[in-house]
C-alpha cells in the first residue's frame, strides 16, 4: 500500500502542478484509513456496504480518478480509452485511429471513438462523457498537424496524447510526422538523380507543416551545394488547381526553368503533372517531381505515377498505442516527437523504379 | 413487473429463433422469486449481498443480458454501442460513422470503434469485447455495399443494423444507398438535357452496386425512349486508368460516339473527361459525363468540374442512429431500406449550372 501512495505522489509531483485527488483526500474526507480507501476503490476486502458507498461516494465527488493512483493495477482500469478527432474527412486520422486501435485492441482495450469536428463546446460534451466513462486514457487528433490548446484532463493525471496534433506545453506528449526530415528525403533524392534546379510549389505558410517542409527543402538543396532561385519556393493551396497554376507560371515565362519540382502534397503534384504535360514537358524526362502524402487515389491517378513521401501514419498510431500504454503504465513521457517519413519511389521522379501500384 | 415480462417475452417470440436468456432462466437457477432477480439485476431495492452477488454471478454465467428484457430501462443500459467496420480504407465508412455517431452523442451513447478489415478471427475477437463491455447495440459497416455474413450476437437479442453492408437475414435491418434509383437520377437527367446515346462505363460486376447501377441507367434510358446500343455499358474497374481505357476504345473505333457518358464511380469519370480532353472531344459540349460517389477531391480536380451522384453517406449514419435508438426502446425493425442518393450538379453535364466548389 506504501509503495502504491508513494508512487502516486512521485506522478503528482512530476506531472500535476495543481495536485490530483489522492486516495490520502479520499481517506481523510471520509474519516477512514487509507488501507480501508483503498479496498473501497479497489473493490477488494471485507468491508460494510455503508462504508464502501460513503468513500465511493466522496471519491466521486471530489473527482478522485483511481488511475492516477493504480495505474499499474489492472483491476481498477476501465480497459477503455478515447479518441478525440477533429478530422471531419478522416483521411489523415483514419489511419492513425485504426493503427492505434488495433495496438490497444491487442492488449484487451476497447476505444470510444468521439469526432468534434473543431467544435469546443461539443468537445468540451465529448471529453466529459468520456470521464464518465472512467477512461483510462485519451488519444487526440487533428485535421492538419498543427497546433491546437491542450485538453484540460491532462491537468487531472489522465494520460493525454496529440498525435498529428500538437499543443503548447511542456508537460504534453506530441507525435507528428517529421515533416523537415521528409522533404529532405524528396529533395536529396532528386539531388541525387542530377537535378539541378529544383522548385518547391506548396499549401499555405500558415501551416506548419508547410514551413517545416520548406526549412527541410533549403537543407536538403544546401547539402547538395544547390539553392532555391527567387520564384522556385512557391506557397499557395492544397489543391490540382494551384499545382496547374504555378507550373503555368514557373514555365511559360523563362527560360531558365526548373528541371524538378517537389510539391507539398500530392493533389498539387498531380495538378503540376498534369500542367506539364499539357505544356509539352516530358516527366520525368524533363521535369521530376515527387509530391507528399502518398495518398493513394492520388498517386496511382497520377500519369507518370507519382514519387511520394509517406508520412507513416499507421506507424504514428502504432506509436500513440505504445506511449499510451506506457503512460497507462505509470510512465511519464512528455515532448514533441517526429517520426521519419519514408520515401515511395515511382516513375515521375526518374529513378528508374517502376511502380508495383499501378 | 409483469408487463416487463411480458414484453421481454413478446419480443424473444418475435426476433428470437432458440431463445435468449430471460430473467425467469435467471431466477429459477438463483431459486428467487423474479421480482428478487429483477432487483439484484437492476440494482435497485433491499437485497443481501449474498442473494445480490449469487444472482449477477448467474447472469453472467448463462450470458443473460439485461437489455434482452429492459430494453426501455434507461438505468439498465450501458450507454454505449459498438460500430464493426471492414473498411481498411475509410472512404466510405468514415462519414457513415461519423453522422452516427453525432446522432447516438447527442442521446448521450458513446460509440466504441472496431475495425476487423475483413479477418473473420479479429471480428469475432471485437465481438466478444463488445458484447463484454455490455454494448446496447451493434452497427456493422464495410467497404462496398456488398453481401456478408449475418453478426451471431444478433441471435440474442442485441440490436444489430448493417449498414452499406448487406446480410441474407429476414430478421435484420440493412440500410443502403439507393444505388438505382442514383443511377436513373443521373441518366434522367441526361436525357434531359438532350443527350441521346448515353453510354456507360462502370465496375466489375461482382459487386451489387455496380448490377444495381447498370439496372437504373437501363430503367431511366427505357424511361426516356432511349436504348443501350452494344459496346455502350462497360463493367471494368474502379479506376481512373480504366476510365481513360474505356473512352480511348468508346471513341476512337466508331463513328458514332456517345454524346454522354454516365460512370459508375468519379475515379472512372475522372479518367474518362482526362482521354476525352486528350482525344479533343469537349466536355460537356460534345460529351457530358456524370460520375458516382461525388468524392470531392475527385470531383473538384476533375476538369471541368464533375456533376456526380451523391450516396448521402451522413443520412444514411444518421438513419442507421435513429434506427438503433428505436431497437434499443424495443421495437423491431426489419429489411433492406434503400435510402435515396441525390444529383450534385456541376460543369460536366452540360445543365449550364456553375459550381461553387471549384
Amino acid at each position: 500500500m506504501t509503495d502504491l501512495i508513494r508512487d502516486d505522489l512521485e506522478s503528482s509531483d512530476e506531472r500535476l502542478p495543481r495536485g490530483p485527488r489522492t486516495i490520502r483526500d479520499v481517506a481523510r474526507l471520509a474519516g477512514v484509513s487509507i488501507g480501508t480507501a483503498s479496498k473501497a476503490l479497489n473493490a477488494s476486502g471485507r468491508l460494510s456496504a455503508e462504508t464502501r458507498a460513503k468513500i465511493l461516494r466522496i471519491a466521486r465527488e471530489i473527482e478522485y480518478r483511481p488511475n492516477v493512483l493504480a495505474q499499474s493495477l489492472h483491476r481498477t482500469r476501465s480497459m477503455t480509452v478515447g479518441i478525440l478527432s477533429n478530422d471531419s474527412f478522416g483521411r489523415f486520422t483514419f489511419p492513425i485511429v485504426e493503427a492505434l486501435e488495433r495496438r490497444l485492441f491487442d492488449q484487451g482495450i476497447a476505444v470510444f471513438m468521439c469526432n468534434a469536428t473543431d467544435d469546443p463546446l461539443r468537445e468540451r460534451r465529448h471529453i466529459d462523457q468520456l470521464l464518465g466513462k472512467r477512461i483510462d486514457g485519451l488519444v487526440v487528433t487533428a485535421r492538419r498537424a498543427d497546433r491546437r490548446e491542450p485538453i484540460e484532463p491532462a491537468a487531472r493525471g489522465l494520460p493525454v496524447i496529440y498525435v498529428f496534433s500538437r499543443v503548447e506545453n511542456r508537460n504534453a506528449l506530441c507525435l507528428l510526422p517529421d515533416d523537415k526530415g521528409g522533404a529532405a528525403l524528396a529533395v536529396r533524392h532528386l539531388a541525387a538523380l542530377g537535378r539541378r534546379r529544383i522548385a518547391h510549389i506548396t499549401g499555405p505558410e500558415r501551416f506548419e507543416a508547410v514551413r517545416l517542409r520548406e526549412a527541410g527543402y533549403r537543407a536538403a538543396l544546401a547539402e547538395a551545394g544547390l539553392a532555391a532561385r527567387p520564384g522556385d519556393y512557391r506557397p499557395g493551396h492544397w489543391s490540382e488547381a494551384w499545382g496547374r497554376d504555378a507550373v503555368q507560371d514557373l514555365f511559360s515565362r523563362r527560360r531558365a526553368v526548373p528541371d524538378a519540382l517537389f510539391c507539398g502534397n500530392d493533389q498539387i503534384a498531380r495538378g503540376a503533372l498534369d500542367a506539364l504535360r499539357e505544356m509539352g514537358r516530358a516527366t520525368p524526362a524533363d521535369v521530376a517531381v515527387v509530391g507528399f502524402d502518398n495518398w493513394e487515389v492520388m498517386v496511382k491517378g497520377a500519369r507518370p505515377p507519382l514519387t511520394s513521401v509517406d508520412m507513416n501514419l499507421d506507424a504514428l498510431g502504432r506509436e500513440a498505442g505504445v506511449c499510451l500504454l506506457d503512460m497507462m503504465a505509470g510512465r511519464v513521457i512528455t515532448g514533441v516527437r517526429r517520426l521519419p517519413c519514408s520515401l515511395v519511389v515511382r516513375d515521375s521522379c526518374g529513378a528508374g523504379q517502376h511502380s508495383a501500384f499501378e
